[in-house]
């Protein structure tokens, strides 16, 4: 399988290394910064480019791995090629291929949270797929499988309610972990010491579900504990705000 | 080393399971129904009891892992005792244990969330100790020595604020994966989907600082997505609600 990846950031370099681990070779990596481009062309043992009228026009897939405002004047330039065009994004729809009149197009949406630093096994990544074909659907199921056994069939609706939904469970579950060290650098405790918490808090849904091993004062309506912490936040409004927002919702979840 | 323990709940058994593991005898398990104490009466080998004036009083350590408002009461019972006493909570002051002139006091507050359904290695658990004098601060900590290598000296102030971080840590975070997966049930899609994502989040901030590894739409003010997020949330005021509080304190952080 000979691959054309656009862009070069987190998404595109994780996958673009899982499809060169199962075997695939690479043509080309554009990104509209040569630099950017260079970094994962060395990587994939690829060419780097900046320009797209030099997409090389046979590859059998393009991954358009870019901002999702970008997809759109990426797909209009490979307007016309043959091979099997897929988008990364979660809450960009599939109809986006449509204007351009790309023939063979879908999803390949892998739901997990990249950062350059750190590598991941993309064999336990979920990746949703949707094509614009029955057909096209077969041949986007064979190349995913080429990374990943979990294949999940998620229709443009569904993709984006999944990609809210990971927003709460990753990227604000992020930010509370922040949240917590901005509270223990009052008093210039270590992050260590949440460290192991945090990871048990995510190990324990990987089997339970969250609704059955939720603890804390809110879910015991420990109305004592409540008010102390948010003493201990007044001079903090905006953790105080978050605090009061999360605890009613915890004591409405269990009402 | 002889204890008595006072409590039934998920702190008490999983705390006395790992003094137990390291050779501690059981004396007594103590709770108000007579029933969870001799669950776990039956796993460390102890006598269950339901009476505080029945407690032996010549065991080496007594702790008192009970609901918070509930420590005045048993500290009162144990008046006159020459043994260690600590309680486990991280949210009390060790000043709790003065009215009841308790001899040897302190505080074993064990920072993690306990289930009873799943086990936990205790040696990789941060314990945070606090005694009434100098002395009893060096007994404590050769105790809690024995079932983790992890002890950090904490006073009550700082306790508070770590209980505090802990609640935006973790059950913060867990209610976070049950929103995640409302979410999802308005398709049928399945948790599944958001387990491994869950996972690399906490994994991630085992080596990097949540500051530094923070993604999403509300990081990268990708205003287009946040709208389109708030109007699949709109049959969900309250998600909607916590969604906008998090975007915005995230925007701020990297502001």
């Amino acid at each position: 399988m000979r691959i054309v990846c656009l862009g070069s950031g987190n998404v595109a370099t994780h996958m673009a290394l899982a499809f060169k681990s199962a075997g695939a070779e690479f043509l080309q990596i554009w990104s509209k910064t040569l630099g950017h481009a260079e970094v994962l062309a060395v990587q994939t043992g690829a060419i780097a480019t900046d320009k797209l009228k030099d997409i090389n026009r046979n590859a059998d897939l393009y991954i358009i791995a870019v901002k999702d405002d970008a997809i759109v004047e990426i797909a209009e330039a490979l307007k016309g090629i043959e091979g099997l065009i897929v988008h990364t994004s979660g809450a960009t729809s599939i109809d986006i291929f449509i204007p351009a009149a790309i023939k063979h197009f879908g999803v390949l949406y892998p739901l997990q949270t990249f950062s350059k630093s750190k590598a991941v096994d993309f064999s336990k990544i979920p990746l949703c797929i949707e094509a614009g074909t029955a057909e096209t659907q077969i041949l986007l199921k064979e190349v995913a499988k080429a990374i990943s056994p979990l294949i999940y069939e998620v229709n443009t609706a569904d993709r984006k309610l999944l990609h809210l939904a990971a927003v709460f469970a990753c990227n604000f579950t992020n930010h509370l972990y922040h949240l917590g060290q901005e509270i223990l650098q009052q008093s210039q405790l270590s992050f260590d010491l949440l460290r192991p918490l945090i990871l048990e808090t995510a190990e324990k849904v990987q089997t339970a579900l969250p609704y059955d091993v939720q603890t804390g004062p809110a879910v015991r309506d420990d109305k004592q504990t409540l008010e102390r912490h948010l003493e201990l936040l007044q001079n903090m409004p905006e953790l105080a705000e978050i605090y009061k927002t999360l605890s009613k919702s915890i004591k409405k979840t269990y009402l």
